[in-house]
């Protein structure tokens, strides 16, 4: 045996339930979580590594199901603007000024925030991602669901269109992605740690022709095609113009049989009812980005509705310059609140839901739950600590009830994680890094954001966003 | 000069603004600021103390404006619950057992997770609050806003009463409550860090006439009354009862002279618009306390509009059992997020007024903005650093804007705090506390709180609330 973690509260999250074990050992052997159970009579003395799991909880690491990293150099460079001009007047004017290096230093930095807050699996989704699954998340030993980003709109006009005024696709464009998306499934197909899906952008940015195509090479890949859908006005008014009048995302997608399984859709918030019912009967997943929907567009995500329909759903984090940052422990406690003020209802995403919902739930949405999201024999050994003893988990009871399980999702905030171990391989240890070298990649990453801003800072002005009135009034 | 940092980022929060200074310099000398400004020209070499504040940011303290920390050992003791079973069926017959020693330990750590936070001022409203200041407060050196508890309510009969049916009031509780609420004045009049405010409980729970004398008192001691308005259904129901049907808290309040300028008051989610006017015309104060509120009714507080229609507004963490902690940071992004998603605005509540909201604001509704909330000569040197360095703060731009504002406020976690000064002395240095025995009181809140679960097992599950059969589902 490998590791064993003994002495410990342990959440197995599994049979549908938390699976509370108290004074309990984990034991892995290579990349696999051999026992679970009481610590009586399993002898733990025989693993190479022996943890001492007392005032900790044990539980799988969670799964950040939707992750922009490239842009993690721009964490607060687009807040407190009007939706309208997010893209274009916030991020846009500084994201031109980003290089391929920046996007690996960024990803870098993005990553060892969220393993540090206890995420294990990420779902990547970018230009260009065998580079960052290469560079970034192998090399730091995380779990990763690559997607590689298939857009086809030209970027000849784009700029300068009104969001009434069509986008051009350009098909070339859309077979280069695609073929780079397919080459992924080949690259890593002997990579324990990758799996892959298809990433059409969006509806307004890809031909049906080429949905249907990626459709296709899901369904034959066993695999999936991971879409942002119904992400709000712009997309909209886009499909209004190609598809006519009255007409939407969904649908539209539900018509050309482009709903089902094989479905992850992220977003989602421009949906009505029925639109959600029919992703869900047709048994589409869907993935919600509380912090990052909320902080963009003033909009709390459907993920609660979609739960309630009896959907298969997950969370994300979406890209740092829009939320801040990626710890899914604060999404779980983020999503809780919002839904309890949205429906009115502090009974509303309770502490237990919040726990499953950022881990097997996850694992389902990408397809994964078959190999993490619980703690069980014959699983991979994607594992979190908690510590206990910080004081703002303190006191621990179960007796008559275990009150650290709304204190891990209301009062902790991510950092009390002492232990991160993902496919057995121990990455956090006791708060620090066994090899990601954290102080150097920070001190890079302040060198180089000055100088992106700084090269940015002329174009960052003249796109004249409601940022660059408070910098003048001496608030930014 | 006592203590110098230097080399530092610095929010002052002077003049209505954020009062950025880069490179810059903090003077401290006994109780209060001596300097603020460039480092250049300025010789902090003579200071006793120096601390190197090269990649931290300086900020006043923050100050929170409602909180109870009596209950503090019950954290996690009553989460995602209908509202109407939270204090009678989920706190309640926890709360029965806890003892006075609980209360004093309880407060032991609910203060200290709220310094490590970087909260400096503690407006505490509790039953027998000297005892906390002489036993808590002082001892941690923490500034201190002391407001005893004024009850009428007669105990004998309102545990068996239903919402409708009236508390008969006993006037002689009040006055005995008033008569040590009177002796907080005499007790500290020399403590510098301690000022004392009155405490009405809330409108259901005192009578007019006890209110009125207490108004008279506050006013002719320069200071204020610190009152729940408006706090729900439970509320309204007593005074509807008592005043006569349409009657509400803030109409008599207003028809009864009680509102004006020494008027604090909290929470007030039950008034409507022209309410929220009245209150603010005539200058009443009002706090509100985000996470707990919204997690124990689900609803957002009214802070947005109170600080829109002009009003002086601060913010509160109300008492661990609700929202889980005491950490003013997640008090800044919860309200952000909450506002800006019921606005469906992301413009709502930006990050440079969160700031003020968590210190100037908050020092001005308790009526010390005098002395701390901003960094200002001759103000009390009550202050925090933030560590730049952390992984969730980096990168630290400063062209063509300073992206730490927003960063701090969507980003931090509050655990970033490495230094505390209060009063000038350092009660936070390097994350570590100075005096405050952190370990022994988590491991003392432990053992107690065990017993205390336990000697309230049978109570708890006999009140039967939804906990108690998320307990019998394994999911709790």
């Amino acid at each position: 045996m490998d590791i064993a973690i003994h002495n410990s509260w342990i959440l197995t999250l599994a049979n549908e339930k938390l699976g509370i074990i108290k004074d309990g050992t984990l034991g892995i052997e290579g990349k696999k979580i051999i026992y679970v159970g009481p610590s009586e009579g399993f002898n733990h003395r025989s693993a190479d590594i022996v943890i001492d799991g007392s005032n900790h909880l044990i539980m799988p690491g969670l799964v950040n199901c939707h992750i922009h990293t490239s842009m993690q150099l721009l964490r607060g460079g687009a807040q407190d603007l009007p939706e309208i001009e997010w893209m274009n007047k916030g991020i846009g004017p500084l994201a031109k000024h980003v290089t391929d290096d920046d996007i690996l230093l960024g990803s870098q930095l993005g990553v060892l925030e969220a393993v540090r807050t206890g995420t294990t699996t990420f779902s990547e989704y970018a230009r260009n991602v065998e580079n960052l699954v290469k560079e970034v998340y192998l090399p730091f030993n995380t779990r990763v669901v690559a997607t590689e980003t298939i857009n086809e709109v030209s970027q000849t006009n784009k700029a300068s269109l009104k969001p009434t005024e069509l986008y051009e696709f350009d098909q070339s464009k859309g077979e280069i992605a695609l073929k780079k998306n397919e080459k992924l499934f080949r690259v890593f197909q002997n990579e324990d740690l990758v799996t892959c899906l298809y990433g059409p952008q969006a509806l307004d940015m890809v031909s049906l022709q080429t949905l249907q195509q990626i459709k296709e090479k899901a369904i034959d890949q066993n695999s999936r095609m991971h879409i942002h859908v119904a992400q709000g006005r712009r997309e909209r008014l886009q499909i209004e113009e190609r598809f006519g009048k009255g007409e939407s995302t969904v649908k539209i997608l539900n018509r050309e049989n482009l709903l089902g399984d094989f479905l992850i859709a992220v977003h989602c918030h421009d949906t009505d009812d029925s639109e959600k019912e029919v992703m869900v009967y047709k048994r589409s997943k869907m993935i919600g980005c509380p912090s990052s929907i909320t902080m963009i567009d003033g909009i709390i995500p459907p993920i609660y509705s979609f739960s309630k329909l009896g959907g298969d759903v997950g969370i994300g984090t979406d890209q740092a310059p829009g939320p801040g940052n990626h710890n899914l422990f604060r999404e779980m406690r983020t999503i809780s609140m919002l839904t309890k003020s949205m429906m009115r209802d502090p009974t509303a995403f309770p502490a237990w839901e919040m726990l499953r919902l950022a881990t097997i739930q996850g694992a389902k949405v990408l397809g994964l739950d078959n190999d993490i999201g619980t703690l069980e024999v014959g699983k991979k050994a994607d594992i979190v600590t908690i510590n206990l003893l910080d004081s703002f988990l303190t006191p621990v009871i179960s007796n008559p009830f275990h009150n650290f399980i709304p204190n891990i999702v209301y009062s902790a905030t991510g950092k009390e994680i002492d232990d991160v171990i993902i496919d057995g391989k121990l990455v956090l240890r006791n708060g620090k890094f066994t090899e990601i070298d954290e102080e150097t990649i920070i001190k890079k990453a302040n060198l180089r954001a000055k100088e992106i801003y700084e090269n940015a800072a002329e174009d960052w002005k003249e796109a004249g966003s409601k940022m660059v009135r408070d910098v003048k009034a001496g608030l930014l």
